[in-house]
């Protein structure tokens, strides 16, 4: 049953140089997929392929995970770049990551658009294109791994890619399918109970199911998790385990079908 | 005749964003290959793009041109990174490169290090090494373009590497076939004639000829061009066609044998 | 007389390393206050010390150009920073440029923000203050050099600066004040004697006069000048010589009063 | 008495963007003069004002930290700069922070170049005239703290600067004054009884005590802490209680006399 293969995916690989940040070791026991920092937003290469080498020995896909050209802002900050400079930077991002995946045996099988450039590729026509041009130009097999209900899901489905729609577990949706904005209270759940319940919902509905109750159906391929403090890891690690004990079998992006 | 086949490079796509650097519509129509920029000393995903359009439409093959990561210094200054740090490095440059060829439909046939990069890799065996096994790591296909008598060649070579030598049309050499430094008098050599002399008296005797008139035995593959200014597009124009008289054949490095 | 006394100011120093941009040198003895990149958009230190020594060296008064963190975009894309993010920025490029200016023997006198940055100061309040919050926290003796009927200039008086009221010698107007978007016929003037014209009309005017013929009463006490090409440099140099001929005084930022 | 003031100094502001590091708020209880990162190997210029508010508010002195142009690096790794470029480049950082303290009611009151520059301006002169001079060109009054028995300490003593002596409270000493390198064993003191005995030992005899036993006499101004965990930040608390109960009197570096 297609329904009962899920992905866990989460982004690592985000320190830089003498930075650490996330808990990789953790969060590699847990998910199935990686979104890899690729330098723009985080990441240098070292760090890249250190993380591609913890990824490989879990079992864990590997992703390209590219962003805006901006280090202080670790990338969550947007930026007027033209269509131009945004396809190249994407191909550029990725072409990097393939390179380093090859040299320790392993293949980037996704990409997922990071922080303002993955917001505004989910509701920006012009700037999804560029992702998808950019990761359609590299290879017609790469998934693209994006919101359920976005533009960018949209746009890669129509030009042909294979797309992967992905949930986030502490995250409240809007009712038409867009995150509540962080800013606004009840956005971020704080508490693993409610993340469990959250997820299973939605997967058990195949709908995103938004703060308002509304639901919006929708294939759920994989959720989204983080990795950012002891709290986030232990809730992330009750995702897996809720998942598991209600019959899903977890799988990495690229064995879900 | 396998000497009859000889190959011009030279350094492009060494603009970076607002900035224009050297007169790469002018060298692409000199040159077989092209060694371009990958972003750490000069270049910026949309430059390395249109280069390698510009390049593939001339018929000039690709190479990597990896650096230090030092824009404010074009690469040109030596750094003490970690072997570790300086193999990724070079892996990140290479792949981005890789990937922005194969979406234009081209690919990357050689890999020379940039600036300080390249000279200390021409006489340390340890960065040399580095370089190297980024190399290999990629694809044991990539041609490494290396000075004659250096030590990157020589590494390149025990590792099993194709390694392509070239000397530079207008530099002199010490009598142990390193360039002589630029804060020499005769290091450079400014006018075009000298220029087409010193390369077929290279080429034609398959050996460095050092300042001092000492000769160093070596195969050539390959001549170095430059194209910073008028004179020296110019200069290179006369070494191509004095090669060209002297009945070589011009060919992509991937095409020399 | 005050209206007698004018000031010409130009960006410079917006080389960057090995880079060059612009003719410093011919719009040095044209201008009488420089706008100096500050490493963000374009300069590097040793490039702001040579061009604050130019400056000096031709009795031009010494202004900060701060921008958003952008190299690669030439400080010209749009990003979305905090205020608290934008006024420290300020606040560091102002600082830098002080400390080399003082290196010099010399001093900054004012600041013009730069690309982007300057743009969306010019209708964003916000983004207004934190750049006059930056300014006055440093000197309130600094002059704020603002576009005329811009917002920036507005709220840079309410807060008590000394703000002087530039207009572009090179650009058309809307009728509300702003300049048209570049994308437009029209937009920019590239002929020396329409550029003279319309300095000489506004100047004499006192008033912004959009392209549709609307006045817009303002007091001018700068011209905004470009250098980028030869065309550009003789331009400048015309508008200079009209505006002598015509009876005005030229004289630095910090000397029109 | 002269001998019965001292000062201790740590690194702070070293987070960066996103990342965190070290405990400044632990140091800032700790030391009385703190050396602020400046964006060139960590800080950014909202943590720089946020690093210089907290230290104002404990009454801690501000002294730059300049480092090379090396994030990824974290200013450890050497560059091969010229003097040119350096002397702009510390100019740059201490001004950016000036005009940062300047806006907080602040004032920098010493300089204590970082890692690699630190390392090579305390062996080579040229590198260490260049930071000297750049010192001097700002401010004659700004104290250059440097290791004692350095050739930066001698050479802004040489050329004037007021000239403060610092010793490592963590770090084993060669018998020639330098740092025992980190890659031998015993030269990093890591329990706090241990750090607190070698301080106390080259204060009380003001000498540098090497790890052979050997003494090098000097005057001891100031004991660097280090903060990177919590071992650290014990022994670094333990450091300043011994020399309280031996009688010393702890003060910022521009109040030692």
């Amino acid at each position: 049953m297609t329904t009962s293969r899920i992905n866990l995916n989460a982004d690592l690989g985000e320190s830089f140089g003498a930075w650490q940040m996330g808990d990789d070791a953790a969060l590699l026991q847990i998910v199935g997929s990686a979104n890899i920092a690729c330098g723009f937003h985080a990441g240098d290469p070292a760090i890249m392929r250190d993380t591609v080498r913890l990824a490989l020995a879990q079992g864990v896909s590997l992703g390209a995970h590219p962003s805006f050209p901006d280090l202080q802002g670790f990338g969550r900050r947007a930026m007027q770049m033209s269509t131009r400079d945004l396809e190249a930077t994407v191909l550029y991002q990725v072409g990097a990551l393939q390179a380093i995946a090859a040299a320790e045996g392993g293949r980037v099988t996704h990409v997922k658009p990071h922080g303002a450039l993955n917001n505004i590729a989910c509701v920006d026509a012009a700037v999804a294109d560029a992702v998808v041009r950019a990761v359609q130009a590299l290879d017609r097999d790469l998934i693209l791994l994006a919101p359920a209900h976005s533009v960018l899901a949209q746009r890669g489905e129509a030009a042909g890619l294979p797309v992967r729609f992905e949930v986030f577990a502490d995250r409240s949706y809007l009712d038409d399918g867009q995150l509540m904005p962080r800013a606004r209270a009840g956005a971020v759940l704080h508490d693993a109970a409610q993340c469990v319940d959250h997820v299973l919902r939605m997967v058990s509905e195949q709908a995103i199911v938004a703060h308002s109750g509304v639901r919006l159906p929708t294939r759920i391929d994989s959720i989204c998790l983080h990795g950012d403090g002891a709290e986030a890891v232990a809730s992330a690690r009750q995702v897996r385990a809720a998942l598991e004990a209600a019959g899903y079998t977890l799988a990495p992006l690229d064995r879900l079908r």
